[in-house]
């Protein structure tokens, strides 16, 4: 069975490395996505329903995608190890449970917005770009704490400097926060900076060298973050291949250290 | 005929890598597509005359050009394959119909403003540009798929919440999604942002995390792709090399260990 | 004593590298920071007790750990040698000093907020961040200083011209600085633009050409930095270990070379 | 006489190194830019008196460095090539031109604001930035060029469908241009979409994928254009090192060779 599998799952990734296949799905997943979306626009019903086809039986084509999957993998425990496996199964599960509109709106809609992941299930480089994504994470949220500690420090100023002055941008520090990230997003910071300036004419100083070290500063240091995690990879790799050459290199003076052994002995 | 159109091809080289030349070329270019958009401004008639009589002079020697590189081109075949000798034949084509502005107002309009491509035949650097562009799109795509996922839950999770609040903002997903698109470039997005507290006083958490997902995370992402693609052909280049440099090293030790047999066999 | 203090210090961070530990502290301190920040909402009193008592076992817990690496150190002086064992040290004596709110109001208040501080000590990867920061400072302050010079001379350009149009943006030069700093973060500027541009109707000019100028080119510089930096200390550890290899190499060659000079005088 | 200023130079380098000199040059250079600008504040004469008599020293100073520098030049028509030492010598020049300020108010102002540049001849580290800006400048032309003509041809499409909603903003291609700019700033472009969406609903495909061209993929270049500039120098450096390295155990394998040569003869 696991053999009759296999042959399947060749055939169906022929299909999947198809253009136009790859492409009609993810055409249709998005028409789909996209339906719901749109309320007041007037489709011919007989387009909605052939879509609302393709769109179930492109689920029922990736059910029967990882059922073969799942056959063909030899050890069925490491199947459920590959978080990618629980997560397709998940989807297509999820997307296939028959709620009417009518009994349960919120649940019905909710899966209907849960179907567009089906886009990563379908397409292999946007699961590299997840992965990739989920790999920063940690330190980005480094980066985040870094940021969340010179926000404290400056809402914690501006609070008992401004407070007086605009309650409702600079009551307390949460608030305070709040109004600093838009200063930061630029959004009518200079309403905010002119404000204050009326009151205390240098407050500029404090505006300014926050936006530097948000903006400049911490900016640089997350495309550092970045550049850090490529140029590891990068060398990472170089360095192996590198160690394979000069292994062979040395293995090759070796031998001809030892034919020197031997001349040496036979001279002798 | 195909040597006497080699020849000239050489001269008209020399002249196109002349800086003066070239110069003329690109301001005559620019001059005839601003003076297109500028109706207020009151020229001398004499100037707009010489610019108009460059501007077709220009064209001709181009389509000059491009006569001379057909013949030049031993498989005729071949020629069109290269999707560059295509564009510039359809540019220099087009930008010499002889359309009456009384007659077609809008196809002559619109082929004036076609004639600006032009820049793009004669101006080898942008090529190089216009064809990174083009390379560097399918990773674009994918990055583009995978925020429309995001844009798309939270943008029904935003109808689904707010809509009570603001329909004109959150009435359906894809004026949401509009609406978060919006956010995302920081244009009034605090107003957005403050109308809906005013009823959640949680929902900053709803912005502030889809800022943080879209500009940041993906920002990075996009830098990485790009720093990935400029490493990938760095690296390719110098392990060629390296590969190169290697095996000229490997081959030297292993003629150095035959001679070696041979000094040791005659010791025999 | 030095002994014991090392064993205990080898618990201490056998306990630190338990993550579940760390996760904790950092909770700790976020909330207790949190706490200061928010005057609105009502917290269950048990609650607040709790993360108080917590949040001074944190202060103690590293006041227990600084000392003990302080008595592990062999040489005292070189102690405070290190900048983070003093900011260690500033920052947990700070966080212990018993100031009553009702007395200090605004000693306290500081004191509070300053405690925020513990999380880089508490977290490594925040130092090496820190770190990279302040390495990455003096480059910075020169391209701070170029774009102040850019600033200075468009703002002496803008003071000149567009001082009678609008005194409040354009009054003096230190003033239209901060105006072009607007420009720059793109707030509102194209009503800076559109009011100049109704008495000088070229001068969109003076700010797309200020805005490129600021925002491309230096922008690009400060990346060039960074990259700059990274790629440098990439090459070094590169460079050093490639440097080994090549000596491995050319010192077995030489062996070989040596041991051909003796066969050669033996069959003399 | 070109001795003696060479040990005096020698001295002045000294000096130039020394940290505390160069901050207070900085500091001074600074302090009278700045002060030109505020008119406002009051300031003590003495102090005014004292930086006016500081910059003045300055400026000697750097004259006197400069004519050092040229007798100790040895061919004086070299000085004059290298376009730094004219940059100097026209900035201290124009510095120490004795305008008075009740005739030449205009000039006055503009020498004035002209000795900011000192700063570019004092610190060497400004010089380095400088030439790497204007070394970027022809990659950063063609780019512009590349999206002028991304603008013209959306403005032309824009000034034809949208110049009957709004002509203040789309009346022809060069205002279409400049409203386009705007809404790649993201200053208040929703303002102009809404407009011309109330007439073409779907108008914000056109704004939409105007952003995405310039914002996403124009940047991307720009870095990319960076990013190739880095790391052309990078590698050119290694590749010049390694070639080195390679050459070096090519010519050990040789000597090894020609030895084993010799052998064989003898043997034979």
């Amino acid at each position: 069975m696991i053999k009759q599998a296999l042959i399947l799952q060749d055939h169906i990734r022929t299909l999947h490395d198809n253009r136009l296949f790859e492409f009609s799905v993810i055409a249709i997943i998005l028409l789909s996505a996209l339906l719901i979306g749109v309320k007041t626009y007037d489709f011919d019903p007989m387009f909605i329903n052939a879509l609302a086809f393709f769109d179930v039986a492109i689920t029922v084509f990736f059910l029967f995608e990882i059922v073969l999957r799942f056959i063909a993998c030899q050890d069925k425990k490491r199947f459920f190890n590959n978080a990618w496996n629980i997560f397709d199964t998940l989807i297509v599960t999820v997307s296939l449970l028959p709620f009417d509109e009518s009994e349960f709106a919120f649940l019905a809609r909710l899966i209907r917005v849960f179907r567009v992941l089906r886009l990563i299930s379908v397409i292999p480089e946007l699961r590299v770009l997840v992965n990739a994504l989920i790999r920063s994470l940690p330190s980005m949220a480094y980066v985040l704490l870094l940021m969340f500690i010179l926000f404290y420090m400056y809402a914690a100023v501006g609070s008992f400097l401004f407070e007086r002055i605009n309650p409702i941008l600079w009551g307390d520090i949460s608030i305070s926060m709040l109004t600093l990230f838009r200063v930061v997003t630029f959004e009518d910071w200079t309403d905010v900076m002119y404000e204050t300036m009326s009151v205390y004419p240098l407050s500029w100083m404090y505006y300014l060298s926050f936006i530097f070290f948000n903006a400049f500063v911490f900016l640089n240091m997350m495309i550092g973050i970045v550049i850090g995690k490529m140029q590891e990879e990068g060398n990472l790799e170089q360095a192996s291949e590198h160690a394979a050459e000069v292994k062979d290199t040395h293995s090759l003076l070796q031998e001809i250290s030892n034919r020197l052994d031997k001349i040496e002995k036979k001279i002798d």
